[in-house]
């Protein structure tokens, strides 16, 4: 019993430290396990640059987790079963999982809907508390947990997470046979887009992404055509892939507002823009002209919600989604700002998911 | 043959006149008819006041009538067949009728899939020229006629061209039984929406509109709630109404930013926000959280296709859409600037559907 463990936390912006902390405990109903390989997301970035913005700053304490800043980070994450909480079934110590990391409270209106993604209560396992899987033990509610298939490389496991936000805004939206598609922004969740249009069979995938390094990821990941929209008109691009027509659907994967702009001037008539990007306090401006004359709808998507873990997992084991191209880069749990913030930020072309390997926690040093 | 006649011509902005004019000659494939009622439109008032906007400027003809200003006005209309062309079946001398005034061209991508509402050449008759309501004669290809019935009052007639607006974006929309919808803005369309959601069987509208006359208005017609937006909290009000939950669907017939917020905000999560209003260059500001986390759909809709016309003439003539209460005053074709513009703008709480009488078009005298 009691204890204590490495785990990497947030104290500030530009400010995560490698604490030793105590070993959490495990709840009726809970199970504990060791992370195994953890991605570092865009948004644990964002905290790390100008934060906390989703981690609750000291005395603000989380609605459900009850816990504030320092936090342990880390929600991009698999792992091995390491103890199972009392009522707990279907999960045996040594099953390989991942962990769907939204935290919800199940009781909302949204949520008796299933839509656990809207939760009055929402939050993230790695960002406003329940741990994390930057720490050498986690523990999170059964219900949380994803069984892997025994054959799985852990390393992909850890990238379930992204998969799945991509996955359920294809899921949702109204792509069929045939479908011509555009997507912004060649990004881990861009690419990771591309991979669940190339699953669904989409035939006709084409990546605005400014930067050379990562229109050559997308073709590598699938993509059929790729753009330049600094050098290239996408509307006409897309029209001239289309027989003139645009696109059926969009993909926003970019979040900015010129991208926007011709992403929805290349979508047909009658068709869809799905916004998956985060603009915290930044509205989107709409071009009514390019909404009104053909009809057009802006549908806004958000993480996952149950069963999206469950497909990819399914999809991936298949063989139908091959992700392992996303994985550029493993570091150590004390490289987190060094080697993976800094590498996101000046390598950034390079670099699509870094992982951090947890099984290097024991070895490493606490921040001085 | 020959012979002139009288007609409303807008010239310039606050400068609309009846001049002598000659009769329009038939086309192969056309119709001629004798206007009977025209409705005033808001986009006819906008034109007046500042135009031309959709109107083309002179020297700039459109580019399916070749047509510029001065242009006959007045595309809201129903009248009776006076002659019939060559080729043209179905449609015989002394049938009522409606016309369905946008103008397309049949053959770009989006009229090839019925989408005629987001033509490449997109027009109206009675604002891009080929005549228009306001003349004592007017043509028109025989697909743009709408019988009918020989027992519909040709002033109800005049109502189907709105009434197919509101009635386009409530039948595209996802509105199903049990649905609680908020329509924003109580002028004709606004209201147009609620008498077609009557219409449809919806049993929980709220509308919300400044005006107490026109809050009136809405639940004479069927609204079951009504809110002032000035004076109380829209948001609040609906989540009251829906069990905590909001609305499954927001129609926006005022086109006013805050109003797109707190219908927004309004929306249940997954449920879609429905645009019907104009913006002219105005861009719409969505606020990403209220889009976000809720899933929330802004979608956008434009006049009507083949069908709507058909479908509004049956529910009006079965008895489900009760159209009567909109014509709050019948004006001659001599007044349209004093009594039908300006108690638009001055008596704005009490007009909701001015209609010109074209009976007495023979009388008036031509403007000096
Ligand atoms: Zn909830
Ligand atoms: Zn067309």
């Amino acid at each position: 019993m009691g204890g204590t463990m490495k785990a990497v936390r947030f104290h500030a912006a530009k400010d995560i430290r490698v604490d030793e902390v105590p070993i959490p405990e495990l709840k009726p109903g809970w199970v504990r396990l060791k992370p195994a390989f953890v991605g570092i997301c865009g948004s644990d970035l964002h905290e790390y640059e100008d934060g906390p913005h989703i981690i609750p700053p000291k005395g603000s304490p989380h609605v459900m987790t009850g816990e504030a800043a320092p936090i342990t980070i880390g929600h991009e994450f698999s792992g091995v079963i390491d103890q199972v909480g009392e009522g707990v079934t279907g999960i045996e110590v040594g099953d390989k999982v991942a962990v769907q990391p939204t935290i919800y409270d199940g009781g909302c209106r949204a949520c008796k809907r299933g839509l656990t993604n809207s939760c009055d209560s929402f939050g993230f396992i790695g960002l406003s508390g329940w741990g994390g899987g930057m720490g050498e033990y986690t523990t999170a509610p059964a219900e949380y947990i994803k069984k892997l298939p025994k054959d799985m490389d852990l390393k992909i496991g850890a990238l379930i997470e992204p998969l799945a936000v991509a996955w359920h805004a294809v899921a949702n939206s109204p792509l069929k046979a045939g479908d011509a598609v555009l997507v912004l922004g060649g990004g881990p969740i861009g690419l990771a887009v591309v991979l669940s249009l190339v699953a669904k069979g989409c035939k006709n995938i084409t990546v605005a992404e400014i930067s050379g390094r990562r229109r050559q990821f997308a073709k590598d990941f699938g993509a059929h055509h790729v753009v330049n929209p600094i050098e290239e008109d996408v509307v006409q691009k897309t029209k001239d892939l289309t027989g003139g027509e645009g696109v059926d659907l969009c993909f926003d994967a970019a979040g900015v507002q010129k991208a926007v702009d011709f992403g929805l001037e290349s979508v047909k008539a009658r068709g869809t823009f799905v916004n998956i990007a985060l603009w915290g306090a930044q509205r989107v401006a709409l071009n009514m002209t390019h909404m009104l004359f053909g009809e057009r709808k802006y549908v806004a998507t958000v993480t996952y919600v149950d069963g999206d873990f469950e497909a990819v997992i399914e999809a991936v084991h298949r063989g139908d989604l091959k992700a392992d191209g996303m994985i550029t880069k493993v570091i150590r749990p004390d490289e987190v700002a060094e080697e993976g913030f800094k590498a996101l930020v000046e390598d950034k072309e390079n670099q699509v998911k870094i992982l951090v390997d947890m099984s290097k926690a024991k070895e490493v040093s606490t921040t001085k």
